[in-house]
């Protein structure tokens, strides 16, 4: 059965309210986010990764879920199989330290198990958030008229993955974006309460918006021109639409994807320049289902492939 | 690594209170008590297990480490590795389902992923449960002079594997208890107060009084002639020192150890009886390390393998 199909029984079980009918990034139950991704090799990470960095993506992927909410960290618990390697093992902790102390998350505990030889490694992680005062912002909460932003640049991490791969000369901007993505926690927290929606872009701006417009029950119009692209991914790609296209498809960005109402921009702006972090409007949410995009002004039909579908 | 040194590397990151050392059976935020524990085909079920069962199983496990934490549990997560077979996807969920019903927890959330073709199955479970008003017990709590107790029965669910492993003829009971453990949550919540030191009996009685034993820096003796054995244990196995000693190092019981001022005695008896559990002590604490075995007053060695180490 494909996942959507499990995930869909499943839903017919998840029927607290905390749940968010299994189609959020997390769930909010009172004032407590908490989310859990898995990772498995050979499926989310490449089985020559760096183990330090495998341990930063499976926090930081964990956390921009939090991130997504508004939340604030309180905690991890870990998942990890051994893997009978004692050089990736020491590694893999020295890793999860490092993005811990970044993000200065406590790890609170979890389960280490034995796995049999030669099976994929399979890691996972429970992160666990104070909501905002306000709440916790849902992908369902886009109004017809919202203004539609996204924080940092788009497509750097999918670049970084072809550099890994060896399809593309690399550079650091692009690698260290694959490897190290960066949760915007304290964006986060600070745009939760004027933010109508929000979510983090994980498998493509564009499925991502895509989800965000279903969940809403509105049109997301993006003008593909204004996602923001990084100086490194230009410096190895023209700016056409293709380019644009491949970046907002790409996925692992880890960066927010939000609305609200257009009165809020300079209130938006000054969150972002106290924070530094860059937030760029990209379109505007209307009447209607799915994403409608243009390049500059003129209507493009969206791609087959959304983003990576898992 | 062995998962002790692994542990002992994560343990020098884990230095928040709420991780108690990674010692416990779960963390302890503020009034949360967060537990996750993880299962792998072939290592922790057997490959033609029924899915209902693993489902059940999974979710028991992690109950009973919020039951012995005294908490009330508030929800779970659930990381999932697709399997490819239909059957046993759907299966999965309506023992996932079943569980969460009997025990009236909601499914808050998780992760479904794909795995490898030929990969063992991998699941997580995150348990978060409302810790008691008098706080969590520790395991650390023990005191000299304590008595100490064991809920239910033990040494069913390793019978009921050697049934299952066609090395003893089968009985339901044994069976039932292998394949279904039952957390003992509503008695570890009405129990919380008195107790000073609670865990739940997961890899085997005795190496788990050994690890109280150590977190208390007290030596605990068991009679095991007073260790609670099953009519159905009974009735495979003659009650002599051999079935005691299998017993207590079998593991998968789910039951709770626990010590206590003997003055509270009457209370727990109370309790125990309110509840319709069996609640039996099986020796006292002392000054001292490690356990102390004996059997009808005569001095026993303890066994090399103490329970299920992994």
């Amino acid at each position: 059965m494909s996942e959507a199909d499990f995930i869909a029984r499943l839903r017919s079980i998840a029927t607290d309210p905390a749940a968010r009918g299994l189609a959020d990034d997390a769930a909010v139950l009172g004032d407590l986010v908490l989310t859990h991704d898995m990772i498995v090799e050979g499926v989310h990470f490449l089985p020559d990764e760096r183990p330090q960095d495998v341990a930063w993506k499976l926090v930081a992927v964990n956390l921009s879920d939090l991130a997504a909410k508004g939340a604030a960290p309180l905690g991890v618990l870990v998942g990890y199989s051994l893997t009978g390697d004692e050089h990736w093992d020491a590694a893999f902790v020295r890793g999860l330290g490092e993005v811990l102390r970044r993000y200065e998350v406590p790890l609170l505990g979890g389960d280490t198990v034995g796995i049999p030889a030669g099976a994929p490694r399979t890691f996972g992680l429970t992160a666990i958030g104070k909501a905002p005062a306000t709440g916790a912002p849902a992908r369902s909460g886009v109004r017809p008229g919202d203004q539609i932003w996204v924080t940092g640049t788009i497509g750097d991490a999918g670049l970084g993955l072809a550099m890994r791969l060896g399809q593309v000369d690399p550079n650091e901007t692009c690698l260290d974006a694959y490897r190290r993505p960066q949760p915007q926690l304290a964006f986060g927290q600070a745009i939760a309460n004027p933010v109508h929606a929000m979510m983090d872009v994980s498998d493509g701006l564009l499925i991502d918006a895509q989800r965000m417009a279903e969940a809403s029950g509105c049109e997301l119009g993006i003008m593909l021109e204004t996602i923001p692209l990084s100086a490194a991914l230009l410096a190895v790609r023209p700016d056409v639409l293709d380019t644009r296209l491949a970046a907002a498809t790409a996925g692992d960005d880890y960066q927010l994807l939000f609305t609200a109402d257009s009165g809020a921009a300079s209130d938006i702006r000054a969150i972002a320049a106290a924070l530094n972090v860059a937030a760029t409007p990209i379109g505007h949410a209307g009447v209607g289902d799915g994403i409608m995009l243009t390049h500059r002004a003129q209507r493009i039909a969206p791609p087959e492939r959304l983003g990576f579908m898992h």
